[in-house]
């Protein structure tokens, strides 16, 4: 049988991560260990890191995947293996995985086989503590909002236009729509509120996003919690929360220091929502390790339309840091599905006859990864198309892929992170450090001085391949009313569905002649970007029938049993 | 000016928590560090420790309090330093701080002065977590409920007798009572919820008494969260989640390592609620401290006919361990207020009156010392009597209580720990140094084989100094339906107005010809005892009108400012 991704964790013997930090010239003093083998990174060690030349900045993104994934975290951490083994100083920057899906469907997660982040039950059970600390500010703010109302409501904020809800990191469905303030007079002024899972919290974006303490404090003062009866913003600042807001989440600005399979430095920090923010580990994180190593792989959430595109245009522009060389996942798996021939349903076993041998199916997929080559290529950056190897996939199949990614005039290896680590990934990891020392020509999709629709308008068409928007009424007046009030200058996300290129999660391949529909935009004036929301986005997880939660426990000797 | 707790604390250069670990024969693989001068204590080094025979045991208990709190926290820490001073290995046990306060009215606390636990920003911030663990095993809980609910309800819980709230650390008045499930059918069941406190979570309880990794996933297996139609308990193993529960609490689990304000060890462990639960630190931080020292000194919650009464009957019991001494902290604003001229009301200035030198009407309050100093002979623990003096006490005042003490034939001494340190609680660590090697005769006020009913009476009328018991109908039903449940060898908890002897808040001094009313009783089944509710009882706070959280913020440099 073949051993599970936490047997195989738990036979690595780990090394101590004073040694492990070393390699990024980080010394005792610049940790704050958390418990063992995981530290808090402190952050004068990035002011003195900064003195030294950056390396190079490597992002890992995808085709459009299907609801399974295709491995970009596996194949991010074999990336570093490999070029570790390569002699290369490398570093690889995560997302924290969130603890509501961990006892949900999807059980815990940071890669996969012989390509995880270790230790693999602290990074997924609370870790320092981050996601904790967003919940609270973020609820805190929660309760500063309702005890205004209560308090008779100085700064006139409109009830009915409050637009903080709560946070809590658990699949919970029936905290989606509650009614609040019920009870007695004294139990606060009843309306209707509603709670997100804590990775979608507005402050999780800002955290990932911060620069400094200091800008840290400034976006949680323009956070806006509502409007007033005349329609002007209340933010945290006017609530006199922000400062509280900045104590609470001072420690968790600090990223956290974990090793992979192989003892190659981890940053793992933030988790920022992939579908309604950046979904892309935090800016702190990357600028530690780009000026800690020769390399800095990170990872950008779904495909490349989505990750890549906010990762470049949102990210990248707060960071001020360029991208090298971008990886774009793909799997034989996948591609078959963009053939239109089969349906994966997460929960049920895959089609027996997508795992048969049949390049041509894989062919008939290869337009998407062709396109989202193509997505990365628009930002000037050089591609690696980089085979996610499993275990049933036929020879015939990879060689599809690798024909059509160098007739796409992009890099390609096949990756066997998964199954043999960083000597699974050397080919991967060559064609990086090539792709890397390209020159590059990174630009951005549109310019921040752009109307917000035309912004919104440059992604559709430019990067998704729509022909066009189609704007809602009340989306239209609150784009106007946002550049009235002074948020014209920000970029702007678009949440849509990650399994398709299109607006429509049944549409594979490239999809053509379809038009991005904008229902609703909002602003994340703390995290700064403006939202556009396209479809259905649930921001709250439900349990299904039998949750992972079940299968986790605690063994004979104390040790942690089931977590995947 | 006087410089603030705050302050003090800053002032205050740590010895390397290695060294003060040192002091109770821990060694550095015994600690797992949590960021800079605080660390978990393995469970493993209890193991190893319980080799040396223990140390002796002091309660510290008080009157009954004014709103604002006797200084027992402040006591316990200075006796410590005291004792340390005397050349005893001594260790003192608190409960953690809740977060919600902190940013309500109270601010954050640990003692004051120079008997305070350092450092004090972590202490008061998320510390290393575990109420943060305890929130979210609780709501991990609180979904698979409702998932049970909304995936056909195979184990037949009714709806309307779900008894397992949601908790949040956070002052939210607008959680109290919630409708959840609201929305489109894929969003849960409609029904009515609410949220307490995080402190007041059974889960937090159930961890404070848990006295191994094993006890504890068997009291989560026990947790009740409602009954069928035909009155048969739920239970979290019914439902498969103490198993994941137990994994999230793994890590609380084990006590906290910080120092007072003079480097002596300073466990910090757990935090349930003093009027619903024990309001006492944990059952493995006191075995920890005892095995570690000479004397362990720690804190039960309010005034000894609640606190005390608890850490007697419920924690003793559970902990098998028998307390040598305790403290009865007395101040002289109290003792005017027992007086029945005075009034303090929270939050407004204290009335001047009560600062003039008035030694007739300290000694006319005086009733409730010694009422409270034969609550604690009833157990047949001995009793030190420490007035915890503060700057505008007069000579005239302490005479009178050091003279009321020593005819109710206690120890009595006058502590200036607040003022002082260590060296002003010399005086108090002599006499807990004698009272604790007199030889004890500890009992218990019932025994566990009584009816519930015979023991909610016994503390009610042997305690409390009730004439007898009110109890509703429907109170009276659940009694004997616990009982045929087979919940009827539970110890009792009362939760009742700490602000009196009494049920009634407004009754100082020593009330008698009263009936103790008991409204509803409610089963604790995983924390392991049956509770009697008496009174109004709010298990979650609000805000006021300008909260403490207004006051904090980040400092130039990074550093927490406004804590308190």
């Amino acid at each position: 049988m073949t051993p599970s991704d936490l047997e195989l964790a738990r036979r690595v013997a780990l090394r101590p991560l004073a040694d492990v930090a070393a390699g990024m010239g980080l010394g005792p003093d610049d940790l704050d260990p958390y418990g063992r083998d995981v530290a808090k990174v402190r952050l004068p060690a990035l002011a003195r890191l900064r003195e030294r030349p950056p390396g190079k900045y490597v992002v890992v993104t995808a085709i459009t995947p299907t609801p399974l994934g295709e491995g970009k975290t596996a194949t991010a951490v074999g990336l570093v293996q490999g070029l570790s083994r390569r002699g290369r100083r490398a570093v690889v920057a995560l997302r924290q995985p969130s603890l509501g899906p961990t006892f949900g469907i999807k059980g815990g997660a940071a890669g996969a086989g012989h390509s995880q982040v270790l230790p693999m039950e602290r990074l997924n059970l609370h870790l320092t503590g981050d996601f904790h600390a967003v919940t609270a500010a973020h609820n805190l703010l929660a309760a500063v909002v309702d005890n205004h109302l209560y308090q008779g409501n100085p700064l006139g904020l409109d009830p009915a236009r409050v637009a903080w809800r709560r946070v809590m990191d658990v699949n919970d469905r029936a905290l989606r729509n509650v009614v609040l303030g019920l009870g007695d007079p004294q139990d606060g002024v009843p309306r209707q509120g509603g709670f997100d899972i804590t990775a979608a919290s507005e402050v999780m974006v800002l955290l990932s996003l911060a620069t400094s303490l200091r800008d840290l404090r400034a976006r949680l003062g323009r956070l806006v919690v509502g409007y007033t009866r005349d329609d002007q913003p209340v933010t945290a600042e006017h609530l006199g929360a922000a400062g509280a807001m900045a104590a609470l989440l001072r420690d968790a600005l600090a990223p956290n220091l974990l090793q992979t399979s192989e003892g190659t430095p981890a940053l793992v920090h933030t988790g920022p929502f992939g579908n309604i923010a950046t979904g892309s580990s935090s800016v702190l994180a990357c600028q530690l390790g780009l000026h800690g190593a020769d390399y800095l792989v990170t990872e950008a959430g779904f495909g490349a339309d989505l990750g890549a595109e906010r990762f470049f245009n949102v990210k990248c522009r707060v960071s001020g840091l360029t991208p090298d060389a971008a990886v774009v996942v793909a799997t034989v798996r996948a591609l078959k599905v963009h053939s239109g021939h089969y349906r994966i349903t997460p929960g049920r076993p895959l089609p027996p006859a997508l795992l048969e041998e049949n390049p041509a199916d894989v062919e008939a997929g290869l337009g998407n990864l062709s396109r989202q080559i193509g997505v990365v290529r628009g930002f000037g950056v050089p591609v690696v198309v980089a085979v996610n190897a499993f275990p049933g996939d036929h020879p015939s199949e990879h060689e599809v892929i690798v024909r059509a990614a160098r007739e796409a005039g992009a890099r390609v290896a096949v990756s066997h992170a998964v199954a043999r680590g960083g000597e699974g990934a050397l080919e991967l990891a060559q064609a990086v450090e090539e792709a890397a020392h390209e020159p590059g020509d990174f630009r951005f999709t549109y310019d921040l001085s752009d109307p917000l629709l035309a912004k919104l308008g440059a992604v559709a068409t430019r990067v998704y391949g729509a022909d066009g928007l189609d704007v809602s009424k009340a989306a239209l007046r609150d784009l106007r009313r946002f550049e009235a009030l002074g948020y014209g200058g920000l970029p702007v996300v678009i949440a849509k569905t990650h399994l398709s290129l299109s607006a429509d999660p049944r549409q594979r391949g490239v999809p053509h002649g379809w038009r991005l529909p904008v229902r609703e935009v909002r602003l994340a004036a703390g995290a700064g970007y403006v939202y556009a929301i396209s479809g259905e986005m649930r921001t709250m997880p439900g349990l299904p029938a039998h949750p992972a939660a079940e299968r986790v426990d605690l063994g004979e000797m104390g040790e942690i049993v089931g977590l995947f």
